[in-house]
């Protein structure tokens, strides 16, 4: 499971995309367990082409400090379901608004509001049940399983990733300051980013030196890729991005490019890339997946 | 923290109320840790006037098997703040579509949809990190925490209220046999009102044994809950539901008292309430609080 000196990135990329998706199959909950339409739901949104950047990063933390990355799939996938349970209620009419992601009609276009609600309500519960589950012995002790499900609420939570959710609806239409514009998504996206990073590494018995260095990396690289998204959204292409692009500016959400321009934009972006991927200095080969997946960021289409 | 043997039920659940009144305010994440509408809009939910059923189900359970009921209180909270989060989302248009609880408007029409989805999601999230703090080293191992967390995801995921949840909205307009509607309760009420019995039992070292009988009490009380509000609904007081009356038939929903009639709804309500009563035969004084609790469901308006 350590990645080849020599692999490219694109490699690394689709096979620890592969395991993931095979494990996501395997932990999600059997069809016995509730009605048919909502395991329905559920997969339809978890299989519908995401990139599993949250889950590769964890993984690749835990095979930078040494660990096996096979051991933390279940945190992995669990990291996975609250993210694809934040993009079936941020789409929802009531919040953004959404009709397609990644060139498929969203949930509740599908399904009904109804369902696509309680899809994303499932996914976040089975995350925490997949994260707490007695049978993945490797995963972790008891105290660093208790210590990830902690950060990762947290994460999720009023403070980081449902908080940010909230300050980008309230501020809509609204002139943002880019301090303010930065905190939205330090916590919408930056927050999971890094405890998808910090989680990986603690299941994988980091020493708290290093999970610190890994959390600066994850703070760096979250702040990127959402840098990296506003300027796909404002010049990206409509068919890479599954949605028109410009959606955020007619729906009145201040972007980086909106601030500060597009090139001072694509500056902070590689100036951000470069501070992460310097915050590994210290580690070894191991860590050159987490270096390149930082770069990776720049080129990304989600 | 031990009820007194001649204390009256009614004296046992005010204690309790206030007790877990308190620590939820307490547990609350502090107003820094996100912007101001989501505090408010999860304190208002939160503070309406519940009567903390679930959570006064898991301290009493604590104390029933010899434990100290406040040790368990931040896993009472987070059994609270689960349900409000569960009313919250069962509560909005594509749900239920209700616009009264407890005689005051529902969270969606006081602060609009897209608010009422995440206070919704801020509490599931909030509970799960209120569930793994550290710092509450009385309340259980970490290995009895693991697994308080484990069953109370399943009790709320798709296999529990989630599932239940779905096979209610898909129900609606039609004729359900009474095998399903106990199908949909059992999912949809009884899972978490079970595992807050187990939840306090668990983290106050109860045996195997203890905690199986401690799972069927709680699993008729359950039952007993949801033919208790059906019957309420039908014949209750609008004033006590707080809510129109028959609201459950307007919108199509199969209640017992449908099914089976007034009369013998009230007869099988009687009998699981002595059936979840005679399950703690064992248990000593310690347990009167849940023998009571079961005969107060018989009476009360939620």
């Amino acid at each position: 499971m350590q990645p080849d000196k020599g692999a490219t990135l694109e490699a690394y990329l689709t096979e620890r995309k592969a395991l993931i998706d095979e494990a996501l199959e395997r932990f999600l909950p059997g069809m016995e367990g509730g009605p048919e339409i909502i395991h329905q739901a559920v997969r339809y949104s978890l299989f519908a082409g995401g990139k599993r950047i949250r889950p590769i990063l964890c993984v690749a933390a835990a095979e930078a400090v040494g660990g096996g990355g096979q051991d933390c799939l279940p945190c992995a996938c669990a990291l996975e379901m609250i993210h694809t349970y934040s993009l079936i209620h941020d789409d929802l009419p009531a919040m953004d608004n959404d009709d397609y992601r990644r060139g498929m009609p969203t949930s509740h276009r599908v399904f009904g509001e109804g369902i696509a609600i309680l899809a994303g309500d499932a996914l976040l519960t089975e995350a925490f049940h997949l994260l707490s589950r007695p049978e993945f012995t490797k995963n972790g002790n008891t105290e660093q399983r208790l210590q990830v499900i902690n950060l990762i609420a947290r994460a999720a939570g009023m403070a980081g990733m449902v908080g940010g959710q909230v300050m980008d609806l309230e501020g809509e239409g609204k002139n943002l300051p880019l301090e303010t514009i930065e905190d939205i998504h330090r916590r919408k996206t930056g927050a999971m980013l890094t405890v998808s990073v910090v989680s990986g590494a603690i299941l994988a018995g980091a020493t708290a030196a290093q999970t610190a260095v890994l959390a600066s990396y994850g703070q760096d690289i979250g702040l990127a890729f959402q840098i990296a998204d506003d300027i796909l959204n404002v010049a990206g292409d409509s068919v890479l991005m599954g949605k028109g692009t410009g959606s955020d500016i007619s729906r009145g959400k201040t972007t980086f490019p909106a601030l500060m321009g597009l090139e001072a934009s694509r500056n902070r972006l590689s100036e951000l890339v470069e501070k992460a991927a310097a915050h590994l200095a210290a580690f070894d080969h191991r860590a050159e997946p987490l270096r390149q997946m930082a770069r990776y960021i720049m080129e990304r289409n989600r």
